[in-house]
C-alpha cells in the first residue's frame, strides 16, 4: 500500500500504539474531545476517585509477542503492569480484574501456564483477581491471547504533577530498557552473545516503603512503552517545567548499552516494566535513594537529573552527555518495537 | 484438523467462549483453582468490595463481529454491557475504564465513530470513562478492534443468590434473543424479510427505580452469551433450587420466534443485551412488574416462572410448554453464535 494512501485516508499505524508522540496526539485529538472529563484528562497512570477512602483505578491491555520472554511472560506482565500503574499513583494495589481474549485452538497447556503465572504474580504483589471475563475468537482473529487487567488500589499518598517544583530531583529506580530488549531479542531470535532479561516486576516492596516513610515524593511514573524519554517528556510537558538529565547518571547495564549500539536503537526509547521514575524533593533525595537501594529491585537506583525552570527548557527534556554537550530528548515518535507489552 | 486431534491435545474451542457449559467448565477447572478467592468464586456479574462505601467492580471484553449491527455497535455494546453488569449486582454505575486493541490500518473514521458511540452511551448511562489504554497490533493480529471496559459502581442494594427462596417469582424484563439474532443476521447477510434490532441498552432507568423503591429483589442477571437458558441454569445450579418456566410467558417477539424457527436455533440460547432476569419476592412481584412496565425498556416484562424446591428439580430448569409437556432446559453446550458480544 502506498504511503500517501495511508496518510490521506488516515489509517491507524503501529506508531499510534507506541506510547509515544503519535499515541499522545491520537488520544488528545480523537479520544479526549469525545470522552474527556476532569479525571480522564489528567492522563495519569491511574484515575483517582473518592469513595470516602480514595481509590485509584487503572486499565491496561497486554498483546506482547512472543508470549514468553527471558524474565517473564504475558501473564506476569499483565499483573505487574497494572500493579505498577497503581503504585505510580501512590496507591496500594488491592484488586484486579482479568479479561482474556483467546484464539480458538490455543493449547490448554499454554493457557494453564499463563493463568499459573498470573496467579504467582498476583500472590507476589498481594493483589486479588476478583472479576473476570473470557472470550474466544476464531483462528486468525487474534494472535494466541490478549489480556486486559484493570486494577483498584487504595491511595496512601496523593501524587500530582502539580506538586513538582524547580530543584526537585529525578530518581530512576533501576537499569532502563531491559524489558523491551528482552522481548525484541526473543522475538527476532537475536544472538547478542549474552542474555538480556526483562526487568518485569511488581514494585510494591520497593515503592510502598518510600511512600509510607517519606512525604517527599511529588510524582512517579513507570517508563513503559516509549521508554524513559517519553516518560520524562510527559512530565516536562504536563508540568510546564524543564528536566535536565545527566547521561552518565542514567542507570544502564553494559549489556543493554552494547546491545543498543549493535542494533542502532536508543535505550531512552525502550520500555521497562520494573522501574520507576520518581520526582522527589531535593533535600530528601539522598534519603529516598538509600531507601530504594536497600531493596534488590532498587540496587541500581540513581539520581539522574533535576527539574529546572527556565524559558529555554520549559516543557523540554535536556540530556547532558558525558562529553559535556547537550541535546533535546524527544518522545518516541514512531513505533520502534510493536507489541512489547 | 481431525476432531480427535483437537480433543486429545486439549485445545481451546470456540465453545469455550460461548458463555455456556464449556466455558463454565473451563473457568471452574482451569481458572478458579489458580486464581480463586472468596469474591471471585461467586462468579457474580460484578465483584463487590468494601471501601466504607460498598463497591461493585466488573470487566468485559467485546469482540463482536460485525462492528455495527441493527440497534448498536461495538462501542455502545462495550458501555451497556459493563453498565448492566454493575446494575445486575445492585450497583449504581459510576466509572468506566476503556482498553482499546486496534488493528493497524483501521480507518480513523471507524475509530471516531466507535469512540463517539462510546461517548453517547456513557452519557446516556451517566457513567464516566476515567481510565484508558490503547494498543495497536499489526495487520492480521486482531480483527479491526477489540474493546475492554471495566466498571465501578456504588452498591445500593446487596443482591445474592443466597437470598433466593422457593416461591420467588422469575421476571424477565423484555423480549429475549434480539441481540444475538440482530448480530447474526447482519453478519451472515440473512434476508429474514424483516429487520431484527439488537436490544442493546443500558438499563439504569429501568432497574434503579426498582432497587430504590422496593426491597424485594433477591438477585438479577442479564442473559447475555448463552441466553436465558444459561442464565436460569446458573441461578438454579448455584442456588441449589429449581426453576420452572412457563414457555408462553417468556417474552419473545413474533419476528424473533419466526426467525429462530427458520434458522433452527433455540431462542433460549440466544444472547440479549438489554434485558434482566430478576428473582423477586412473590408477594411483591406484581408491584415490581408494574414498575418495570412503566418504562419503555420494560414494556414487555413478564412473570415467566418461579423458584421451586423439590428433589426432582434441584439445580435444574424446567420449561412447561404451551401444550402442557415439560422439558429440562440446559445451558448452551457448544458455541452457537461466536463473537456476539
Amino acid at each position: 500500500m502506498a504511503r500517501g494512501l495511508i496518510v490521506s485516508k488516515q489509517k491507524i499505524l503501529l506508531g499510534h500504539g507506541s506510547g509515544g508522540r503519535l499515541m499522545h496526539k491520537l488520544i488528545k485529538e480523537l479520544v479526549l474531545p469525545r470522552l474527556g472529563n476532569p479525571i480522564l484528562k489528567e492522563l495519569a497512570d491511574s484515575a483517582v476517585i473518592n469513595y470516602k477512602e480514595r481509590l485509584a483505578f487503572t486499565t491496561d491491555s497486554f498483546v506482547v509477542s512472543p508470549l514468553k520472554f527471558p524474565g517473564g511472560d504475558i501473564g506476569k506482565l499483565a499483573v505487574c503492569g497494572t500493579v505498577n500503574d497503581l503504585l505510580m499513583s501512590g496507591a496500594q494495589p488491592e484488586y484486579l480484574s482479568l479479561g482474556l481474549i483467546i484464539e480458538e485452538g490455543l493449547d490448554f497447556g499454554v493457557l494453564q501456564e499463563i493463568v499459573d503465572s498470573i496467579a504467582r504474580a498476583a500472590r507476589a504483589a498481594q493483589i486479588k483477581v476478583i472479576a473476570g471475563d473470557l472470550k474466544v475468537v476464531e483462528i486468525g482473529a487474534c494472535d494466541k491471547i490478549f489480556i486486559n487487567t484493570s486494577g483498584i488500589g487504595r491511595v496512601i499518598k496523593r501524587l500530582s504533577l502539580k506538586n513538582i517544583r524547580a530543584g526537585d530531583k529525578i530518581i530512576i529506580s533501576g537499569n532502563i530498557a531491559q524489558h523491551g530488549l528482552a522481548v525484541l531479542s526473543k522475538r527476532k531470535n537475536l544472538d547478542l552473545g549474552f542474555d538480556i532479561r526483562s526487568d518485569c516486576a511488581a514494585l510494591n516492596n520497593l515503592i510502598l516503603p518510600v511512600l509510607q516513610n517519606t512525604g517527599v515524593v511529588r510524582f512517579m511514573r513507570d517508563p513503559t512503552r516509549g521508554g524513559l524519554a517519553t516518560t520524562l517528556n510527559e512530565i516536562a510537558e504536563n508540568s510546564g517545567l524543564g528536566i535536565e538529565i545527566e547521561e552518565k547518571n542514567v542507570p544502564l547495564s553494559n549489556k543493554v548499552r552494547a546491545a543498543c549500539e549493535l542494533l542502532g536503537i536508543d535505550p531512552l526509547h525502550i520500555a521497562s516494566e520494573g522501574i520507576a521514575v520518581m520526582v522527589v524533593d531535593a533535600l530528601a533525595s539522598a534519603r529516598v535513594l538509600s531507601l530504594l537501594r536497600a531493596h534488590p529491585l532498587g540496587r541500581n537506583a540513581r539520581i539522574a537529573g533535576k527539574v529546572v525552570a527556565s524559558p529555554k527548557t520549559k516543557g523540554r527534556v535536556i540530556l547532558r552527555t558525558s562529553i559535556g554537550s547537550e541535546r533535546i530528548v524527544d518522545m518516541l515518535t514512531n513505533e520502534a518495537l510493536p507489541r512489547i507489552c
